[in-house]
């Protein structure tokens, strides 16, 4: 057996994708019970000149699928940003996981070497597939995820890190 | 080439220990420039009931070492959790960065399939490593770096995405 590149990054993306969406309901549990409007909620943030928690969502699905699609070499599906409630923003992250989870394993054989350039701060950066992988999808991924995750917590919806991690793939 | 366990773990975790101890330096020039006392920073938090800043430091830094350790079956330092200052958090950042790094590419041969198990929730929980680092010790790591970030950026310390980044493995 070996480690592909495949299994560093698809699965573990739709793992929190999933947990997101499971997080999303524990918040529209939490609006229901504290009479508190979910578009609170949805435009909260931790400072003035962050994004809200919906934006962190949006990002965060930007981030799995233009991760996914750019080390499969397939086209990045374009999501416009008009989500307004829990329910769109589940949508989303469905939307997400499902076009991820669609993508052939075999499309990302030999994406370690492939080169992957981004349009960073008006200029191009280069990574090979493996740094792009590492030092940047993923850290970017994994900061809106629990950015919006922080933002509910901070808003005081009972949730734990249990929730966040969702449903770590344990062996029997 | 190929996509090695080690790639995936040591070189990210470093990137982010770095950028934790980066984002410390900007956090007391911010306390310099606002006058305000370091220990309030140090014991920020999000939530009453969460961890403060000084507490995600030193949990981020037992994912990173614990992490390490168990993929390249080595014992795992412990660090008492004493630290108070800035200073001292990095120096915890530091020492678990050199920690990492001091541990052969080699031993990470194979820790795809190495059997983990870890305690949690009291009962016996077990992995293949591989699963591991992906849905369990990558995403923890993550969830508690990005926590101390969003705890300085609560508070007002004027940094952005680019700090927690940090040291971007980009190629030329």
């Amino acid at each position: 057996m070996s480690f592909s590149l495949y299994q560093a990054t698809v699965p573990p993306v739709q793992q929190i994708l999933g947990s997101l969406s499971a997080l999303i309901d524990k918040a529209a549990a939490d609006c229901e019970a504290r009479k508190i409007d979910p578009a609170t909620i949805i435009g909260y943030r931790l400072a003035p000149d962050m994004f809200a928690f919906a934006r962190q969502i949006q990002v965060a699905t930007d981030n799995a699928k233009g991760l996914c699609a750019r080390l499969a070499d397939v086209e990045i599906p374009s999501y416009p940003d008009v989500e307004t409630t829990f329910d769109e923003l589940k949508a989303r992250l469905a939307k997400t996981s499902d076009f991820i989870g669609s993508i052939p394993a075999a499309r990302f054989d030999g994406a370690e070497t492939r080169k992957i350039t981004l349009k960073l701060g008006g200029r191009d950066v280069h990574f090979t597939g493996a740094n792009y992988l590492t030092g940047f999808g993923l850290p970017n991924f994994y900061f809106h995820a629990t950015t919006a995750y922080d933002i509910l917590r901070h808003a005081g919806v009972a949730i734990g890190k249990r929730d966040f991690l969702g449903a770590v793939p344990v062996n029997a």
